[in-house]
């Protein structure tokens, strides 16, 4: 059993979080804070936590937090970069929700973020949460930064491949659909019903803030440069993404079925759908699990990745719990054994 | 730990039960059964349950579901009733979340499934589970007809005024919607996507299966006949029942919400909003509880009831978990601790 | 050709009204005002125009709108009543789509508004806009107070039976569904897709703004008080109101098919369906028409009536160019001939 | 004014196709078949075209079709085919909404279509009614057929770039999403709301019955063979594609605005978004325009277009109706004069 506090808990990412974390076995949830409704009882804000949650939202106090053995925030950036180094210095553990440890190189960070790094210091201690391919780091660290929904389900198709250089790097292709959950809770004219269902459209075409994030994850797994074109589409839906990946294979003659599903097999939370698949991203709604499938249409030299996951679970709240596990050493799916809800 | 089977496991009711039992720590599923999928991987029909549930389809088989502590119906009406004397006469317990024995009357039950009835000898033991009501009875039962997902909804919010006789009973109103997938499974024209969303529209006001069950119920509420309008409707969401309810207050005195919580304190799946609430259906998305609120409008003698659930949880799978529960000696929340998903 | 203005037209009523005038063959658009947009390209905020209108949003000039023959107003409620007056001095019709005008008593207009009108002296003089009622009085009108989209549904419906004395006028119940576009274009977190879509509730059950106008409109028509319920409910969908509609039949022996179609069998968008009928939103989804049924339920002596429009068309902008159409003489259909969408 | 027959009528483009000619001004309709509707009002099915459309569905009449001057067939694949050369015989000119005559090779018709092509001889003569680019040979065909939806975004978005020999030809991606109606009206569990809603996925990777179409017409444009990967997804709306294509660039120092605002500069119904724009399906809801942008993301070699277009406007019956407009001499827009639908 550890303490936990949840900094900023009134976005989507927050109320998800505040689901998963109200039915973890080793969590004691110590505080939510929120400057903005403190007073306010968490259930209040969402209905579906009456009954499972007590708490009302705090502001948020240095002595709660700094007596948690881990702070989630789940916050828009910025915020956690200005706290964590006084937790980190109580002794406490953070994983951040939010872009503030994403980025390894603070001058990356502050072109695409607009902002100067308060702590550019810690960016080379913080680790990149992305279990599959950090297990080991992350279960050392004192900050995690927590991936971002979309470079999530990019990277986890397209790692088996560049891993192992079977795709020219130059030019890939990530064409990527979110619900529009993504866009958060904030009042925006764009993510109104009446604006955002039956409709469809890209976005962020010329540059999204998750294409250098893609971009640092896939260097790394690759060793080298490489090129990305990456296309966001917000589709009517409340939750999930489909990745559809593009890749010109080097070597036609590789099994891909089975390299997909080598990579994967070990991996609580990623599921190699059988040869032919389609995934949906309704077979992941509400569970942390990435199901994914890889095709090699009409025999071409072009691979298809096709990568699905619920954007504010393994996209966000799932990803942070499961890091949280593996930092505690609890068992890696405890607290994410929850089915999908289909339909 | 009990031996489980379901007949019927292909519909939307069906894999919401598979979905609960799954996860249910009491519960060894040892059949899921259907002539067409014979042979058929469940999870190859439902991806939510990849990893969760390795069984195929199998055709019933009398000696498998013989050999079960329980077995559910999960089937169209007129399946159940037919085979489940031959289960009691093998000691096995059934739960039947068709319609077959919802009704004490064989006749009129005849009226309205137009069909006669295979056991009508059964009909005066069956327990209607709706466990607010018969919680003593369920326990003890060895065949329990679980409410259709109207009835639960509308039932629940006009009990506490029934029961009391707070309201003139010969001009009861229930305008009701439910989401898409009350409809079921089926390939029909009038399901599809395009015929179903952005569009409201009323169905059955003639008449509806669910009215008998519905006055059935408050009958026995009220000890005497009631009047029911009720008219379903069809709003463009997948899960979800709105009961909106309508009563003349005898007594514009009573205190109608201390009335409500005295009535469910002890519910735990009945949850009283406080005074001037509006519950939203997204509140008990994939949650087994009934939200509800009551308004006495501008101060006048028409009480208004909303009520809100899950119409294939509360409605159907969830509410024959917590039958099953019931029926042996588990904690009754058990496997159904899961929150709603929100958004 | 008349020479038209709009003031306001940023919002949903605007970008349909915009719509419909932009086809209209008599009417020559002048101006189309915003503070907040001015110098914005309309259909820079609102693509489906493009091509179709080529005006730039300007800040109000009472110059240009003192120059029209008429002016709408697409604002917020609390507009039209500062700039009617000076319009009216300069010969300009009115067409207010907002609430300014709706209400006879001032009283009841501040208790509901909770602002002071700003010149109660016209409340008299306008014009109520139903044209089903007040066909004569609008042709004649120099403002014309549009009606609301739940005051339109609701009385197109009651109104066979209020006329003629039909049903016990003391215990009406309106229970009225709507699309999100009824909460307009603001950005509001209730509006979100996240929020509103997947959902379903009743809201403003304690007291909504279009009670009293309903009420109003009911008594007109009975000549006498009216007790009514009114509860509307958020559905999740973009258009679409559907109003289902209770009273209790004073005398059951009544022909109800007939006494509705022959109330309505001159109005050229209203329209009655056969007997056993349930209209559908869709069914008028972008047009101006009303469609709505009567039943009757297992024989019982309480009508329920079914009436649906799109909330934007006829319970808005549609029914403001057909009243505009009345006033200039046009045939009552010009300009609103479009077909609903479907699917 | 010409008479107009349209076999099979019961569909999602066929309904569009009967709105559409509903309203045109030119366009007597004479018979609206359907073997298995035969007698039902066409109003009755589509209650959208209540007071528009007065005829009732019959069977095919070879008399009165033979009498048309020209017959839409809104059928399934493999009907028109049959049909088209006594009408032909009879001096009726045609237009195929299906894929009878879209392929000029019958061995890839067949191939893809799964059936002997019942005349292969006519296959040579029908034109390929995409306008922008056989506007002159629709005018004089014979027979037309109507492109298929994704086809028509894919060729429009492409074309400038082909036709100029910008791209690599090679190596085109077309990353295509539709709304639910492609799949048409017929009862399938896959199209059920609750299936396909709240859901995203990709289908068909392996191949679909558009690749060939857009193939052929896009190695006619560049006067090569082009290599080309299509993968197809179904998002959750009604109508809308959206399609979203890359190629690389081989001079990267084009004006890709200038040359896209050029080669459409006279098109009624293509309209090339200013520099940086997203264009949204919403934005053609209802209406014949393809709408799109182009884009050259982080100053690459990569170009991405997005197009959008109603499926069942300009890539199903208003794109039938523009051929007709053009097939006898009416003002292109006739009858598709129709604004968008926002929201």
């Amino acid at each position: 059993m550890i303490k936990v506090g949840v900094v900023g808990g009134t976005g989507y990412t927050g109320v998800e979080l505040l689901r998963l974390l109200a039915g973890h076995p080793q969590v004691e949830l110590r505080a939510v804070t929120s400057r903005g409704e403190a007073g306010t009882p968490v259930a209040e804000m969402f209905p579906n936590l009456r009954g499972h949650l007590d708490l009302a939202f705090t502001a948020p106090d240095p002595a709660t937090l700094g007596d948690c053995d881990l702070v989630f925030f789940a916050t828009p950036n910025g915020i956690a970069m200005e706290m964590t180094p006084a937790l980190l210095a109580d002794g406490v553990r953070v994983i951040d929700l939010a872009a503030d440890f994403r980025l390894r190189d603070p001058a990356v960070w502050e072109q695409w973020y607009g902002m100067p790094h308060a702590c550019p210091e810690l960016l080379e201690e913080a680790v990149y949460g992305l279990p599959e391919v950090n297990r080991a780091a992350v279960s050392e660290a004192r900050v995690v930064a927590n991936p971002g929904c979309y470079p999530t389900a990019v990277q986890l198709g397209f790692l088996p491949l560049v891993e192992q250089g079977l795709i020219a790097p130059e030019s890939l292709i990530a064409d990527a659909k979110s619900g529009v959950s993504g866009a958060g809770r904030k009042a925006s004219v764009g993510s109104l019903l009446c604006e955002a269902s039956e409709s469809f459209k890209a976005y962020a075409v010329p540059g999204h803030r998750h294409l250098p994030e893609i971009r640092q994850g896939l260097e790394r797994a690759a060793g080298r440069s490489v090129g990305l074109t990456f296309v966001p589409h917000l589709t009517p839906m409340i939750r999930g993404i489909h990745a559809t990946l593009y890749g010109r294979l080097r070597d036609p003659g590789v099994d891909l079925q089975s390299l997909f599903e080598a990579r994967y097999v070990a991996e609580p939370f990623v599921d190699v759908l059988p040869a032919g698949g389609h995934p949906e991203t309704r077979s992941v709604k509400g569970a942390n699990h990435c199901r994914m499938a890889v095709h090699r249409p009409q025999g071409g030299d072009t691979v298809v990745v096709l990568a699905v996951i619920d954007n504010l679970v393994k996209g966000a709240a799932g990803q942070a719990v499961q890091n949280m596990n593996i930092m505690f050493g609890f068992p890696e799916t405890a607290g994410l054994e929850g089915i999908a809800l289909l339909p």
